[in-house]
């Protein structure tokens, strides 16, 4: 499907945005979102803005690295909003800018879901196993 | 926070689930619903059920082996029904569980919602880069 645009007297036409065509934008988005610690800032950031150190804390088992590396991620698509504070020592807030909030309350959901659905993807795990034992 | 649980007499404790520990067991499940493949292969199943081969047209750029490992994770985790045909040639449909929906559903949203807001994060990225050159 394509969507048609009009710019001035022009007719441009883009193919509409796709997660299942390999090159489409939409899916290195996705793939942020859903990216192993951008789903659980995105989630944590859903509650309130962290310091980064606090942030560390929240997700359990990340690294530094990757912490920065998925805060810079979420920064530069614009979902995250980096507040550096000039003080002595230096204080860094991240929170959710409104589009990163539309994110991550979608991210929330699954989340939730996921913790409500441990004993069930448990029992499903055991008797896939049996079946092949 | 501690969920009891009586079992018999017994009354155990067990931590209620948390993705943010790093040990919670729906940590892992989120990982699957939300990696790469994952993603694409549980939206494509919410509007029908799909034979591999067809499956892997849809979800653009995936491999022969990665759709295989994609969608046994999903059956292991009672996400997908895996369905062999005894005819010839063997034909293998696979379709979502009622778990499978539930978790689809969520990622599905977030699919849609990525592709209607490749504008403004398309928009961010610029801005972030130009503050940065």
């Amino acid at each position: 499907m394509d969507v048609s645009e009009v710019v001035g007297d022009q007719v441009t036409a883009r193919p509409a945005a796709d997660v299942n065509r390999a090159m489409c934008p939409s899916r290195l988005i996705l793939e942020h979102v859903t990216s192993r610690w951008g789903v659980l800032v995105l989630a944590a950031l859903l509650e309130r803005s962290y310091r980064f150190s606090e942030l560390r804390r929240q997700v359990g088992g990340v690294s530094e690295k990757m912490l920065a590396q998925t805060l810079q991620t979420l920064e530069r698509d614009g979902f995250v909003d980096r507040d550096a504070k000039p003080v002595i020592p230096p204080r860094v807030d991240y929170s959710l800018t409104p589009l990163g909030r539309e994110a991550a309350e979608q991210v929330w959901g699954l989340a939730r879901w996921t913790e409500q659905r441990i004993d069930e993807v448990a029992t499903a795990r055991e008797a896939y196993d049996r079946a092949r034992s």
